[in-house]
């Protein structure tokens, strides 16, 4: 098998790798129908986050089980399954608190760019669709394994509520689908903040109600000024640098939450500065797993539609340009089909 | 009059100042039954908050109204008032939503250790009892004003719940008033982190079920060992240093709750490290104001008695004795009576 190695800053390689086989009783083995790039992959790519050896990528994925060890017991061989890049036993005291992203067995997920993958703690990990799906709804399938239930969680961790007036900071996929969940979960103004013409297009589709281009003090005053100097109910903080999270705390009211999503890179918050702000934050890596059922349902039903954050399609063994054109931003998100 | 002026560190002078008078028609000038010194009034006093220039001191009061401006309509003369640290409206979006220490109009009460009291935005800022109280009860009252509100926004910042179990961080009267919130608020286990047998004491008496001494690693190792390895679902974060946010942040189990009160001094949190923790932080200076009308029922029902935080009680005129005492850990807290 053939699958995806970063080996340093812009060095994607799509190399020979060993097959991968079930090698605990609790795993599963899948056939990849789709997989995709990450925003997050590009911390690596662009050497922001060092590479000491060579990484195998990729941690979103769907596809049909081909194998399961003798353990499992709710996925089997022939169903279709979608993951959480998280993965988890779903039974440890964190797990059951509906914290599936601090098991106490977490492992993250690392080898998904590839056209077979094992999963472990397959149970715990994995949840199967109804029955198999049509092939326009993998996109939007794909999705609930990382940015859409990220972008839920955004959501979630913010406290968006019936009428709520909600910021989203960052408008890469994660930002995009967070849009989509505030919508769902019945906010009557969605602001998102972005400066790229096909992303706010994007955004207006998915729900958003108003678009500011502005940044920093700029971006925050004009929040201010959408907001009657008051600030949001709730923002949805999904890029992680300094910039980023001091503009979504900024644009919140007292009492206000952030949900923070976006993996922080050199941030440092300064408590001093947000101690009399009076805001909520909550975020981290997602807890997908709580979520996917419901957003497998919500999909299955095409309620939402968010495999439209693809914008580029590639064979798998093109990665390498898929990591290309979303670092230049030609894309959104690259999905890859093996 | 005399009041207290603070000129540096460890340079408490009780020394003549102009009488306050009503200079607002929303203003009220209250006579000072009993005010008190605070763990916070030490940042200056240590040295670790620069005094720019001479500083009168105190932010705790209750007393008995004398004046009031002619815009003032809940709070007469003669009456029996407590405020709060925070002097707000109470009428803009952030009061209507809770948050009276982040009014539009907000002003920090700083003139409190002295006989006699200007308070601004009278009716947005105080609560009278519902007749005079009985003296012993004062020192009580006393308390809501701030460490009793400031506990209690403690607890609720950080979700405390029927069932919960909870780590109160510093035994400062805050912390200790903490303590008596979370047994409130249907605590079930309340963990006190103290080193100190006295605080030890009351905090076991305000239905503290638990001690532990350790602090840093070992403190969290401590707590760990007390919760399963999983972490409290709420902690209370009552000192404001970086070692004891992070002893917070890492007694808290993923999706619990910390809630900060203590005011940040040199305290930079690394956004990577609390990213994984996935815990929820909502804190700041306390909304006394909206906790007032309950917290004087408590008291005055005879259902608390937080005064016992009180271990010296000094004439107002020996108010540096106060500071001297508290500094050197002497006493608690110090009430002072003009």
């Amino acid at each position: 098998m053939r699958g995806t190695v970063l080996y340093g800053p812009r060095d994607v390689r799509f190399e020979d790798r060993e097959d991968p086989r079930i090698e605990k009783p609790t795993d599963a083995v899948i056939r990849i129908s789709a997989t995709c790039v990450c925003g997050s992959d590009l911390w690596p790519y662009r050497g922001i986050q060092k590479v000491e050896q060579p990484m195998p990528m990729g941690h979103e994925y769907c596809g049909v089980v081909e194998e399961v060890g003798s353990a499992v017991k709710t996925v089997k061989p022939g169903q279709f399954v979608i993951g959480s890049f998280c993965i988890s036993d779903n039974t440890c005291p964190n797990c059951q608190a509906g914290y599936q992203s601090g098991c106490q067995n977490l492992e993250f997920m690392s080898r998904a760019q590839a056209p077979i993958l094992r999963v472990p703690f397959a149970d715990g990990t994995l949840v199967p669709t109804p029955e198999l799906p049509p092939d326009d709804i993998i996109p939007s399938l794909l999705t609930i394994s990382d940015v859409l239930g990220t972008g839920w969680f955004a959501a979630d961790a913010a406290n968006v509520k019936p009428g709520s007036t909600v910021v989203v900071v960052g408008d890469g996929a994660v930002g995009l689908l967070g849009v989509v969940s505030a919508k769902l979960m019945g906010a009557e103004r969605i602001v998102a903040m972005s400066r790229h013409e096909k992303r706010q297009q994007l955004a207006k589709g998915f729900g958003a109600t108003e678009i500011v281009t502005e940044r920093g003090d700029e971006g925050v005053a004009r929040i201010k000024e959408l907001t009657k100097g008051i600030g949001a109910d709730s923002v949805l903080e999904c890029v992680g640098t300094q910039e980023s999270m001091m503009q979504a705390i900024q644009s919140t009211r007292p009492g206000g939450s952030i949900g923070y999503v976006g993996v922080p890179h050199g941030l440092q918050l300064d408590m001093w500065q947000v101690f009399f702000k009076l805001v909520r934050l909550h975020g981290g890596p997602a807890p997908v797993r709580r979520y996917l059922p419901d957003l497998i349902n919500l999909v299955w039903d095409r309620k939402i539609n968010p495999g439209k954050v693809f914008d580029l399609t590639l064979p798998l063994e093109q990665v390498a340009e898929g990591y290309r054109a979303m670092d230049e931003r030609r894309a959104i998100k690259a999905l890859l089909r093996p």
